[in-house]
This record gives C-alpha cells, structure tokens and sequence, in this order.
C-alpha cells in the first residue's frame, strides 16, 4: 500500500483550484495547505501544542540541518523525528538539495553527488539521492523530498536542461534507494526554471517514474511574481491530477491564492516565521511593522479582524515593548499571529473553492490587503 | 478596608513554619509561595497561561525597568500591569532599590532620594519614596514595596545604621504618598545586614508603621547561607505574626525550604529563569546542565521524578539539541522546569506543614538533592 493518498474532493468553478485531503500515517492534511517550517525539529518559539491550537496540519523540517545537528542517527535512535519533537501529525523533510546550494561553503557537484562544506564547523560532507533517502528513512517523515539541484536564477538555459536532467537522474536512485515506501512518500521535484520546454521535460521524466506526488522548485528565486504565475499555469496541466502538487518556498499571502488558483494543493516558507522575529506581521490590512515607534501607544490588536490569541489577549503596545527589550515572548507572539494567519487564510481559500468563489476571494482579499502598495506587500 | 489580609492556617509542629493565605484583590496566594520573576511584564519565555498551568499564585514585576521602559505613564493607560501582560492574578512589584544599587551607573543618594542614569540609554533619573510609589500606583500591583537603599556586601557598621535609618524614613513618605491604599498593599523592607541589633532597630522602626506586611531584604548578597538562616532566625520572630513576611531574591531550593523553616511566607528570585537560559536544571537530584555533552543521547527526562510538560514530553537529548542549535523552545522547555519544580516544591513544602513533618521532608529532600555535593547544589 503506498504510504499517503489524494483524495480530490471538488474543482472550484471559478478558478481551477483543487480542494482536497490527503490522507498519510500521522493524519490527514486538508489542501490548499501552508506547511509551517520547523528547520530544526521545532517551529521557531512554537511548541506543538500551540501549532495543534493554530490547526497546523502538517509541519516541514529540514534534512540539510538534521544531518548536521543532531544528525539523523541521533533521531532515529530516538524514535524518530515525530517521537523526538513531540508532533505526532504529519511531518515532511525536504531533500537537503536546496540548502547544499545555498547555506554549504565549497561545493563541489558530480553526478554521483555533491560535496560541501557544513555551515556549523567547516566539516567536509556529502550528500547524494542515496545519503538523502537514508537521512530521511532515518528520521522518519510522512513525505520526504526526492534530493535535487536548484540552479540560481537567472540561469543559462543549456545549464538549466544539463541541470534538470541530473535532478531527473537523482530523483530515479532516490526511488531505487528509498527502504520505507509503505511508510514514508517520496515526492519529486520538477525544475527547468523559467521556461516552459523545461518544465515540460522535467514533468515529463518524472511523472514517467510514478512518485506519489510533485513539487514544484526553483520558484520563488528572485524572479517577478507574474514570471512565477505563468510558470505555475504552464507547469501544473504537466501533473497529474491524482497526486498533490507541492510549491516549494512559496509563503506570502498574495502568492498562496495564486498558487491555489492555479492548481497548487501545498506550500511551505519560512517567511511568516523569520519576519515575526523582526516584528513584522502579516495582516488583513497588509503588512504591520509592530516595532515601529507609531504603535508605542497602540492599545490595539495586531490585526483587528484576527481571532488568534496573541490578538486576543495583547495590545501592539505591549508586543512592541516585548521585542524592544527583547523578550522571548514577543516573539512567540508575532510568530503565532503570523503563522495562525495564514492557516486562517488557507481555511478561507478552502471555504472559498467550496462554495465556487475563489476569484471573489482574492479580490476582496487584495482590495482589503493593499497588495500594490510597496508599504504593505511581501 | 486593606487592600490584603493574611490568614493564617497552622504552625508546623515539627519546624515553626507557617501555612497560610494571603488575600489579594486578584486572587488567593497560598504560602509559603515562591513567586517567578517577571522583569520586564513577561515572565522570560513564559505565557501567562503555562505559569497558570503550573499553578503560580502570584508573580513578581519589576519598577526600576517598568519605569525606563516602557513607562509607568504607558502600563496606566493600557489599564494597568495586569491588562498589559494579561495576568489576572497576584502581582508584586519592587521598589527599584536594589535595582537602582546594582544596575544603574553615576548613583547619587541623599536624604531626598537617588540620582542615577539608565542603564539603557545614560538618561539622568531620579527615584524617590514617592516617585518609586507614584510609578507602583500607575502600575497597580496587588503588593507595591517600600523604596529602600540596598547596602552592599559587607558594609560597615555605622553606615548600615544610617542606612537602614533612613530606609525607615523612606517608608514612612512612602506610606504617606500611597495614592491606592485600599486596591495596593504597601509592604515595607526590613534592613541591617548581618547585624542581629540592628535587624532589631529596623524592624521596630517599620513595624510601628503598622505596614500590611514586611520583607526582609539585605540577604542572599554573598554572605554564607549560616548567616542567612541566623539573620533569619533574629529576625522574623521580630515580625508581627499576623502578617505576611516576605524574604527578597531567594529562590535556590534549599533555601526555600530552610526559609519556610524559619516562618518566612513568600519568596522571590531569577534563579530558575537565569540558569534556565543557560541550560541549566534544578533537579530532585540535584543540578542538571543538559546542555553538556554526555546528554546528547540520553533519551530520559530532565528529572525522572517530575511530572512537568517538559519532563512529560521530551528527552533530554532533545532539549539540548535545541539549546545547542539556538532554538527559543529548549529555553522555554528548561524555564517551564525549573518553575514547576520551585512551585511543586512550594506544594510539597505546604503539604509538609499541613501534616507536621517539614523537617522530615526536608531530610529527605536534601538526601535525594545531595546538597552538600558542589556539583549538584546552587
């Protein structure tokens, strides 16, 4: 038996976007989904109760970093990465691929590989389809990301099809490698950066493999979003429509409803996460720079349209003084703020796609936002 | 009517300590109690509802940083402290002595008050028995502290006479500038360093005030803790037992339990947030630094013996990666700890006196902690 199902419950009318669930070991995710990420073993400030609170389905982690601390041995010695972090909903490991090419010093790519050098301590590593099959049989999660290149963008197109090329090549020893395939579903990558003949090479040999789903990388490098768009509508059709389709790094609201609209059923970003740290908020008015000295006096919610508890129970006068004098808990509270509001806002766009209304969604969702004004976009 | 009143239930047969309820206009503090540190209105890393989880009767804010940032002026017009940090219950505030003594730069004392600058920002300020009381009455804590000077370690004789003289001075204009008398309980600070005549002197000189209740501060400076417990065996039987008696900035366990021996009825310290944030624990077998590396695969508890959310729910393995790795939930773990394991042994110190046998607990206690073991004891 494979080791999740898609379950596709309706197409939106107005838009093409899929609602669904996806059934795996630790529970169901219902899609549209946003993946809070938790680098390692833990979502930044969060614990699992308060992102069970927030209804977070399912969490991602990262391989790169649980190779290099604690190391993957160490979780599966103890139990494996649900047991160790103490989330027993759905997890997915991404392939290690993304951070190799831009977190490791000195990287050397060969076929059979890539050599790099470890952020941490300088220690000389090597990852391969093999080593990031066995790290993430290892630590044990739901999905786990077939290991990939990601080119930098822009990129020449003769590299790019070399590149997508080897990626198809590496996600196929990733299958032959993989020991848990009951328990654990092995997603591949599509790459071929911005052009479409790619793109459609790259879907093309990897759907020929029958994972049981795909994602989309090498999106969301730099480019403009309306490039990042017209890929998704041109990639998408190239998937088929009996597995999820997963849009790496992908977090900013605007971008999600596009995404979903355009056929996409999971996401994941670090976005709402990292900018909490700095007191950014994401909100229904755009977004919110909480530290700044105007909201010293706010006795104001964060965003008042949000029914999360840090905009329940805190004024922006009280964060903005947490996060001025540094503490922890100001923290946790723009990050619960963040994170709660975009799961809110894939529960919306799920409601939405039900009721054959996405487009009208977005509008009122835009128009509310102020997506066009610099001040308030992402 | 006053704004507290203190009831007290039974002596212990066996020690003298007391068993009591101190009456709030927030709620019942059962004592002895210890009461976790809230600097800067946020207990470090902690929500209000994980220390209610941990049943903290009460907790501890601090004027001297309340006052610099964000401002008395700021906690008032968001309704007070309790609104501000969404904490309904007890509240303590300091007087900013201690503070003003060991934190602030260039200090100036005379009989009018001190003159010091910010350790922020080198703003030259000035607190006086009523500045530190009028800053108190805009904060509205359930018990508000007399602005005492705190002497250092050791002191000569003379100076602490006229220190703790005019400490006495101090509180009288404290109590007459006391704006809330019937919402804030004005609690007043016994002084005399080590000196058994001059605890006297102090103690007669406030208790003919006629406060609500008396701290005994001038401990846990550096002096041995034989000296603690002989200053607090003169001293507390000087104290009107019909009040709460308060020492300030203990909070190391045995201490606690020797306190409580002595007839003192609440306790405050950062202890077991401070080492928290260096991974340290306080264990029922002594001191714990699970940040060390023979923790890395220990796949049991912090302390095998408690039952807190971080001891129910993750290893020691797991809390270290997390410290290692710079990541705020292993704080939160090792602070929810070492909070639970202070409040639990308040519980245990109170059952203890309920039945007559808190020497007994202590013993026991102690054997298991082994306190006399310098790497195990604080």
């Amino acid at each position: 038996m494979a080791a999740i199902t898609y379950e596709h419950i309706k197409t939106c009318k107005q838009s093409g976007a899929r609602l669904g669930r996806i059934h795996t070991p630790h529970g169901v995710i219902e899609t549209p989904a946003f993946m809070p990420v938790g680098t390692q073993a833990t979502v930044k400030t969060m614990s699992p109760e308060e992102l069970k609170a927030m209804d977070a389905h399912i969490i991602l982690s990262n391989t790169y970093h649980l190779f290099l601390r604690p190391g993957h041995e160490l979780v599966k010695a103890a139990g494996g990465l649900h047991k160790f972090m103490n989330w027993d909903r759905p997890i997915l490991t991404d392939s290690g691929g993304f951070q190799v090419f831009s977190l490791s010093d000195m990287r050397k790519i060969s076929e059979e590989g890539v050599q790099f050098k470890s952020h941490l301590n300088g220690d000389k590593l090597f990852l391969s389809p093999e080593k990031a099959t066995e790290i993430q049989n290892a630590l044990g999660s739901d999905i786990m990301m077939a290991f990939d290149e990601c080119p930098p963008f822009p990129a020449e197109y003769d590299y790019l099809k070399r590149s997508l090329e080897r990626t198809s090549r590496w996600a196929e020893r990733c299958l032959q490698s993989h020991a848990r395939p009951h328990d654990q579903a092995l997603f591949a990558i599509v790459q071929g950066g911005m052009h479409a003949d790619l793109r459609r090479l790259s879907a093309e040999q990897l759907t020929s493999l029958d994972f049981p789903g795909y994602a989309i990388g090498g999106l969301s490098v730099g480019e403009p979003k309306d490039i990042m768009y017209r890929v998704l509508e041109e990639t998408t059709p190239l998937l088929p429509a009996s597995k999820p389709r997963y849009l790496m790094g992908v977090g900013s609201p605007d971008a999600l409803i596009e995404g979903a609209i355009r056929g996409i059923d999971m996401f994941d970003c670090v976005l709402p996460t990292r900018i909490a740290r700095n007191g950014t908020c994401m909100t229904s008015q755009g977004r919110l720079v909480v530290r700044n000295a105007k909201h010293a006096e706010d006795f104001g919610p964060l965003d008042p349209n949000c029914s999360c508890y840090a905009c329940t129970n805190y004024s922006r006068a009280y964060i903005r003084h947490l996060i001025k004098a540094d503490e922890t808990f100001g923290i946790r509270l723009t990050t619960y703020h963040n994170l709660h509001f975009l799961l809110q806002l894939m529960r919306d766009v799920r409601q939405a796609i039900l009721e054959d209304r996405l487009l009208d969604f977005r509008d009122a969702f835009f128009a509310a936002y102020g997506l066009n004004d610099s001040e308030r976009g992402f």
